[in-house]
């Protein structure tokens, strides 16, 4: 089969010396590399710098990026190349990136100048009103090398990336996609409810749910989920790239 | 000599799985430890996961941290137990950490609440009471496991951190102390000129300037500013070592 795995977490500038971090080590899509690649597929491995790579070899194609719009670049050339028996998209995407920086002396000197001309306006008139504003003074471009430091308090805006799991579907139509949900100190009720949900939304054949809270090295537990919504529960991250090699290879072969 | 090192790059946490990182290899200041570790003098490294460090050996002591606050309280610390002969602060410090994160949809509702019962406010006013609900919102305390992912822009209220420089002059009075100035993009004349001024201000005993622009791998223009406003230039990591290390230690003898 030809795999396509993103692994790692992306990062997006505040400036040149300063980024907000998707921490993620990558270990989790590297052993998936590493069990497909162990079967003889191949593998073209999408990931990040700071995060941990499979070795060098034949059947492995690394491509690195950084921000999630160079992987959302980076998967549409990909995927003009090739389609893809299998989409696993382990990578942890930032939700947002920044829009602009501004000091808290800046930004109230533009909200005060905006607010002073409204006469008595009403609660629902501010609340329009401040919507328009913020996105004003978010979409004002700056060059900004290094922000400010001379203030007590900065005001970052960050706005929407596009969700890298809603395009793999349309893109690959081909493809069994794995999606991937990471959620904080849940049941695993919601867990699992929250993972299908997603999954439907984006059309995956799967998902794999986890808690951060349950995941300790290579203690990790890993639920995965398919479109029946059928669930098969691995506890390290040995396990769960077992289990998705597995449901991969026999989903692949039941639509041959 | 007793030496104390700070190197690579703090971290603040934005949830359980975002933070905004200050990027540093750390490379400079491994290179600066092991210079003065071959130089027999004993060194204690202050430094982060991400950075790289000096191997493990008999007169190195490593201290790890992750916040600007851990910084802190790690210095405080050492600094109680010890009268190191040199402090050289290389570490890339977060002027700012993190004090809350608001969807634009929570933050309007919030500020618009308090601005509704505001009379036909002057410019001043609105200024002032703007200045209250920036700190009011930004003071609210929130647990925040993960940051909210259902809007399209968030705010994200950062405050400004304690100078570590500031406080190596007044908590180690006996100590040659050495502060490090990142700018970017700048003139030689402004940068020597930035450099100054931090080190009248902090009671340095010398200053290495350098800008990111003029940072390529092993290739790393510094400049070395004295308390007399003497300037000496490196153009590569080791130089820079060597000048620091040569520099206190003459400074150290001369003390004597």
């Amino acid at each position: 089969m030809n795999i396509l795995i993103t692994a790692g977490g992306t990062s997006e500038k505040i400036d040149n010396v300063r980024s907000i971090t998707n921490h993620s080590t990558g270990r989790l899509g590297k052993i998936i590399a590493e069990t497909f690649l162990a079967q003889g597929h191949h593998v073209t491995y999408v990931t990040t710098a700071q995060a941990v790579r499979p070795a060098e070899q034949e059947k492995l194609t690394i491509v690195p990026i950084e921000t999630t719009k160079d992987l959302q670049e980076a998967l549409l050339e990909q995927f003009d190349q090739t389609a893809f028996d299998s989409v696993i998209h382990s990578m942890a995407v930032s939700d947002f990136t920044t829009e602009t920086t501004l000091s808290e002396e800046e930004f109230i000197e533009q909200l005060s100048a905006k607010l002073v001309e409204l006469e008595q306006p009403t609660k629902q008139q501010l609340k329009e009103f401040l919507h328009q504003g913020l996105a004003e003074i978010g979409e004002t471009v700056q060059d900004q090398k290094k922000i400010p430091s001379k203030t007590d308090r900065l005001l970052l805006f960050l706005k929407k990336n596009p969700k890298i799991i809603a395009m793999l579907r349309e893109k690959q139509p081909q493809a069994i996609v794995v999606g991937f949900k990471l959620l904080v100190g849940v049941s695993e009720e919601e867990l699992i409810q929250v993972g299908q949900t997603i999954l439907e939304k984006n059309h995956c054949d799967f998902i794999l749910a986890n808690d951060l809270e349950t995941i300790q090295g290579d203690q990790h537990k890993g639920i995965l989920i398919d479109a029946t919504g059928q669930t098969q529960t691995a506890q390290t991250k040995a396990e769960i790239a077992r289990l998705i090699v597995e449901n991969v290879e026999n989903k692949w072969r039941n639509k041959k």
